[in-house]
């Protein structure tokens, strides 16, 4: 993998990246270990000139990122035209709050993207729909009835080789100038985390399906 | 505000929103409700043909959606430079795990918006600015140092107006096909929700400064 900064792919953060300290990360585990953290990216491409960005699921397998949708899709069948796209994640980590207003911040773990785009054959796409399903849930697909060959047909992937791919995260507490410290201003960091509610099983399941091992054993 | 649902700006959208029967809800209601709900949204835009989507903080005043960054930085000065952009919130709410592996689906709110950004002049930028501490915490503004001359000099507000806009939104329990009602496979929701941690006061705090109570008051 070409390993990039933030700042190789999109000069436009570097300012940023100084002023606020954010560590811009680019070894291969910390990539993969913040893409492995997610289930929904947004990705960027553009359409007569007219960029969009459209927040979908997604899934790592090795050195690619895949998402899906309807084969009729016109952002499926434009992202896999060969045009050039974004892709990113970004996990909302905390509020930092600083003595002084200008350094409040964030904390994030985020990935940034760039390539083409390739839409899987059919064979591949069965085996990596079938690596989404392991990827949330291990068990669920032999559980759930398996795709018909309609549903097949009418299913897209695309993926995504990470070639050029940086992170960013901030992480810690506040950084304010040395003569901030002196102030009465309280600052500290709220963490934000992303957690899961008791499970709720559908109004129509009959009674007597009992919830599977690897619905109560899911976590993000 | 000009209500546009997700099909009529980006049409690639309208068989998902069939084929999942997900609901694109375009009240003004609806869509302030879910901009409001969030602290981090994703923008895209265009520079020399490369697609960029850039995550980055964001607030809503009235009939505009704002966000801001280093006066410096490439990526505020190419979306002030008029180029269209694509404004995108998502909100991750749960897993829905269906009878059939195809009728798996995420519950979520998400926004979309288009159109061009404005840069805020000086007097704009300062009214703007507090207005995003005060959507955070109020009180927190006038807890803090204010902003040095040189610091509001480096700091640029960028804002949309809501004219493009169109929210996306999935609820509730999976939709399976009819005959699948009749398997033995499990179907229910697993709900993801944001939730604060404990506050971490910063290391460096003084042991005399008391955490303020919009502090402990704070909400996402």
């Amino acid at each position: 993998m070409t390993e990039m900064t933030h700042e190789e792919t999109a000069p436009t953060e570097r300012t940023v990246i100084r002023r606020y300290g954010w560590l811009a990360k680019y070894d291969k585990e910390t990539i993969y270990s913040i893409l492995d953290a997610g289930l929904v990216c947004h990705i960027a491409y553009v359409i007569d000139g007219q960029p969009f960005v459209t927040p979908t699921n997604y899934w790592r397998v090795n050195d690619h990122v895949y998402w899906h949708g309807s084969a009729a899709s016109r952002m499926l069948k434009g992202q896999a035209s060969g045009i050039p796209i974004c892709f990113s994640v970004t996990h909302f980590d905390g509020v930092v709050i600083a003595r002084a207003a200008f350094n409040h911040n964030i904390n994030f773990r985020s990935i940034m993207a760039f390539g083409n785009a390739e839409l899987l054959d059919a064979e591949a796409k069965r085996v990596a729909l079938k690596a989404f399903s392991d990827r949330v849930m291990p068990g669920l697909w032999e559980h759930a009835r398996q795709p018909t060959e309609k549903e097949w047909k009418v299913t897209s992937v695309l993926r995504l080789p990470l070639n050029e791919v940086s992170a960013k995260v901030r992480t810690g507490p506040p950084i304010d100038d040395e003569e901030d410290y002196a102030l009465e201003s309280w600052a500290g960091v709220i963490p934000v985390n992303s957690v899961l509610g008791a499970v709720e099983p559908d109004p129509k399941l009959r009674p007597e399906i009992q919830m599977p091992g690897f619905v109560s054993k899911f976590r993000l």
